[in-house]
């Protein structure tokens, strides 16, 4: 191995993204936020770091373990480099937007970084996009950021979305309502999450035929509300129940085209979540494209719902855009002749000096077209 | 102080963007990019953090007391949080891009963070925006950069730009063809940098002549081309002051409406140039926008050349865009309709729920206008 090769090596999962790759990341970024934009989220820009007792407050808490420190040396406090927006967007909202009229809009686009890949996310380094929608309660609110999301991501070319929508705190408000004990509650959530229906129905009393019916209610949207509406709840899970069904509703209106899920005993990975949560796939893509719903925002519990989009999985499902041409200019090319080209949607390449074999030039520089005295010129391809 | 508000301190040299500003600071950056694009720069996007010997190692080396430094638990190596993006493109074009042909154009946007800030840039989190032109040694190749740096910012409404070339390595030069030992050389170096003519003129044989000769060389760019052309000047520094006469004639054709001044004899903050440099100004904005010019890339040095702009003045310089008028959709609106509406221009914000005073609604959420049956209608300004 020679010492240029051995310079060039990175930390592991963090990379440099090279032509073509970082314009079309670039772009992708772009156009989920030109379309968060004009649907009247507002954008804001946090730090990449920050103190870490505000970093890691709240709903910051689960990232925790997957987040650098560091000492900042103005004021000997630690700081912390985000491992995820969504804290601090809600920290701005709560705090210097405080003030600020309800439904607050906004969004947000930025890099992440984290101590530790994953199995299913190796990077280190991801930028992620999203919105939150703070200070409105309803189920309409909800069906506006899954729609949302499903917009943006089809604006991009994304085919074959669907969105698997649960409950994450369904359970422990109907265990809640059994009194049922610790012990008893354990069992439970580890016979749901690992979908054991016969473990389910070998518990006692009202448990195995609520929980039975909730494992029962999955699967594709209608076949799944049908038999959630069969079930007899307790008031605060029949609530949410209620909920989910209005949200899967608007949505048939407002996502024609996205496939609609219903886990509603899942929760992993909703840890802050504190009610509507939802999950994003392209089918064809291994992975998810983002997740979101409902959590608390703030030291007064403020209502809110967003979603993250992660590009590492967006990038695998969003098809590559034709790129536009590049055009050479001969040296001596007349400034306002280029200025028009690019205008006109070239991307110009000037010659920095004479060359004999112009479209040699051209080629060796990657461009299709050559402007000459008789107009532009197409390079014949070797 | 209650503890909402002391939640939300930042760091100092931290900060948030709020809506507006955070669009405006996208949109420029977005600006500036596009215009690096359509002139055939490619974009690169290193990561955040990198090896501390990586980042620091060359150009990057400067930048050593600004960077915040993190332990890599997967390699446990130390990394550095980036302070300068243009160590990192000079790597990946001299390593994993060595194989491209030359000359290779190549451009970046991303955040840099920074130990501490300074009196004249107290941010200690910036956003940076810049070009490198790798493989390409002529004064073409520097007249080039200079004057993309001047259309992009035009393209941006930046009005009254200048930029000051200078030649940071002509002293040294001169000073080695002299052979002037290690204390006379620091006399010429601390009375050129203090512009005291009086101490030049004072000094001993050759010196006086050829430095009070440069230190005369300056300000507007035709009387002091006109006088850098009566000096005689050594070859390395006379090979300097040709260069520096061909980009100024160069940049009259080039970049019509640029004020270009010289100062050939001011190297401060041009530590790793080596060669024509400069410094890109707005007259009527504090603070320089950016700054660029010649060095070695990589382990084989080869010549480059590029340039940085800030955003924290360079959004000083930009004119503030009227933004899209927002536009209130009542609850119920036709999503087709909706969505022709933003194709249209217009920023949507859909009402959640139904509402008697759609005007008053929409005016408490700042929409400029409400959809009605009848058409769009202004919303009354109280």
């Amino acid at each position: 191995m020679n010492s240029g090769v051995k310079k060039s090596l990175l930390p592991q999962g963090l990379r440099d993204l090279l032509p073509p790759e970082a314009i079309h990341e670039a772009s992708v970024m772009d156009g989920l936020l030109e379309a968060f934009s004009i649907h009247g989220y507002e954008r804001v820009e946090p730090p990449l770091v920050e103190f870490e007792e505000n970093l890691l407050d709240g709903a910051g808490e689960a990232m925790a373990p997957h987040t650098f420190r560091l000492m900042d040396p103005v004021s000997q406090r630690m700081m912390g480099v985000r491992a995820d927006m969504t804290p601090q967007v809600a920290r701005i909202a709560t705090s210097r937007l405080a003030a600020m009229e309800r439904p607050l809009r906004l969004f947000y686009g930025g890099q992440v970084l984290r101590v530790k890949g994953s199995q299913l996310r190796p990077e280190r380094q991801v930028a992620q996009a999203g919105v939150e929608l703070i200070g409105a309660d309803s189920p309409e609110a909800d069906a506006e950021v899954i729609a949302l999301a499903y917009e943006a991501l089809q604006t991009l070319g994304v085919e074959n979305l669907s969105v698997d929508i649960s409950l994450p705190t369904i359970v422990r408000a109907i265990c809640d309502d059994l009194g049922l004990d610790r012990d008893a509650k354990e069992d439970v959530r580890s016979a749901l999450d690992r979908k054991d229906a016969a473990a389910i129905a070998a518990m006692a009393g009202p448990v195995a035929g609520i929980f039975g019916g909730l494992l029962q209610a999955s699967g594709l949207a209608d076949k799944a509300i049908a038999a959630l509406n069969e079930l007899t709840l307790p008031e605060a899970a029949a609530a949410e129940r209620d909920r989910l069904i209005l949200v899967v509703e608007r949505l048939s209106d407002m996502a024609l085209g996205l496939m609609v899920t219903v886990d509603p005993v899942e929760h992993r990975g909703f840890e802050y979540q504190t009610g509507l949560s939802f999950t994003l796939f392209d089918r064809d893509v291994r992975g998810e494209l983002g997740r979101g719903g409902r959590y608390l925002a703030g030291a007064a519990d403020e209502a809110a719902t967003g979603f993250s989009l992660y590009m590492d999985t967006v990038l695998r499902a969003v098809p590559k855009r034709e790129r536009r041409s590049r055009l050479y200019l001969p040296h001596g090319t007349d400034l306002d002749i280029a200025r028009r080209e690019r205008t006109a949607g070239w991307i110009t390449v000037s010659g920095l000096a004479p060359e004999k074999d112009v479209l040699t030039e051209a080629a060796r520089l990657r461009c299709s077209h050559v402007l000459t005295l008789d107009g532009i010129v197409a390079v014949e391809k070797e």
